[in-house]
């Protein structure tokens, strides 16, 4: 059983290649420097691990991790057109750049470049492969949009708000797994445990990830604390705190004053959100867990994927 | 062996169905919507006469069939948000008539339904039918980036847009015939044959498309006469004319005078751009008749498939 750094290494060394052709290079040219922008590749690693966790990594369990790395950039390429966001790990994200068309179709391409790194897979599995890839695009792009709708709404509930973060974020970890038990002649109930376990382990890691922001060491993070509120990005602690301090927020969010951040995180604060926020991590982490526990394979083959669990969820960065 | 009038009657028939799910609907009913705009249908049903070209048509056809018809509304909903273009068969586009984020996510979203079809075709052929369909994928971004780049170029040649226009528009009407022959249990020599018909045939059929703009009737094309000239298009016309009158035309596409249309009309026939441009699609067409001729089935099997391509380069609308 390997470590998630061991694999993240080797995954990373392997994914280090060119993906595309030279020409033409004003569409492969922005692929290429987006993949070199790096990122955690907990996907991929996640399928590898799924896979490790049945057996030794086959070569189906490379190629499906691959399509699944470059299917995650390229929703990233074009969440970045739709977020407008001008900056992805600190570098200029394609559409800033090059331009919205050049992204647009770097994205396409990418897409299908993961459908041809799928189809490098044993004919016995590419058909059950291909259906859970494909019901995670859908989900995928399924979330992209409720979370667009939710911009303009301010009366998205925790449910809705739970709803989304499980399509855009925890089915892609999940699918990962289970993509790499099924590969890995896991049974049935083994890939759908491991599937549930993604599912509640992505849901934590939301919200660690939205705790972070608030909360979180900037100098750790990298990012500037406060960053969702300054956005009026909806979030796990927004939420909440919408339950309780609705006029407050509402106020805040349409005056946007100077100091909106401290006044939003006073709030916060005010209503225990932190402490709530921290709670729901972990009844999500627990659910996460007994779903792993109940796994049909020696505690010992379930080490590196509890310790990735943690990583995830007890991050300061 | 069926006409194209009739297996494209049936494919509208089968394809007028719900594709998507109902919610979200600020993602689906935008692609739905799109759908309903219609179309010829012409990619499809070749793959349908492909497949009859060797066997009646088998259930796997018109799942890849619906496939391809998917593949190619995604490509022209992000086509028009990059082309900026507000109208598709006289109605409002996509992101017209929604927006540019709702667009970009509903033709990502197709083209993995695209995807959800091609995994419905029997393993047997699955792993050979999504190489052909991935290949065609990647072709089409390509000849789409190469048709941007081609925008701001004014030294574009003759071979530079003969393959551009192979990439964009050929192959998918190659691989729609290979792919239905292939899964008709044509050898690999046939499913080729109709592989270069189609590529030959798209060619000629791109040059009926810049003639007609040009030389055809305003009121048989329901497009403005000219809409090419006016929008300087690279277009067969232009790129010959360019070889003898750059100066000239160089001139007009700057100045952009009021009576365009007429003057750069004007060049054409007095290089005789249209003549040229009719042989030049004729010799296509004769080559993509020869490769039909060389594959190795009955000349009555053939006779729907030659009745298609003698439309698709004669019509005037």
């Amino acid at each position: 059983m390997q470590s998630f750094e061991s694999l993240s290494k080797q995954f990373a060394e392997k994914f280090e290649t060119r993906h595309f052709p030279e020409q033409p290079a004003s569409l492969y040219e922005p692929n290429e420097y987006f993949l070199k922008l790096g990122g955690k590749r907990i996907r991929p690693v996640l399928c590898l691990m799924g896979n490790e966790l049945f057996d030794e990594i086959i070569p189906d369990a490379w190629h499906a991790a691959t399509a699944i790395e470059l299917f995650h950039n390229f929703t990233l390429i074009h969440d970045d057109i739709m977020d407008k966001a001008p900056l992805r790990r600190g570098k200029q994200t394609v559409h800033t750049k090059y331009n919205e068309s050049t992204a647009l179709l770097a994205g396409d391409v990418m897409m299908v470049k993961a459908y041809e790194y799928l189809n490098k897979i044993n004919a016995n599995s590419l058909n059950r492969v291909l259906s859970l890839f494909n019901k995670m695009a859908v989900d995928v792009c399924e979330g992209q949009q409720m979370d667009m709708d939710y911009e303009s709404q301010n009366d998205v509930g925790i449910n809705d708000y739970l709803k989304m973060i499980e399509l855009k974020t925890s089915v892609a970890l999940a699918a990962s797994l289970k993509i790499g038990a099924l590969l890995g002649g896991g049974g049935e109930r083994n890939q759908n445990l491991l599937y549930e376990f993604g599912k509640k382990l992505g849901i934590a890691f939301q919200v660690q990830d939205d705790y972070l922001d608030a909360f979180g060491d900037g100098t750790k993070t990298g990012k500037q604390v406060g960053g969702d509120i300054l956005a009026n990005k909806k979030t796990f602690l927004l939420i909440h705190a919408m339950e309780s301090h609705k006029k407050e927020l509402d106020k805040l969010i349409n005056d946007n004053p100077a100091d909106k951040i401290e006044k939003v995180l006073a709030v916060y604060k005010n209503c225990k959100a932190d402490e709530w926020a921290l709670e729901l991590k972990n009844k999500y982490f627990d659910e996460a867990l007994n779903h792993l526990e109940d796994i049909a394979v020696l505690s010992k083959r379930k080490e590196p994927l509890k310790e990735l669990a943690l990583f995830l969820v007890q991050r300061d960065h």
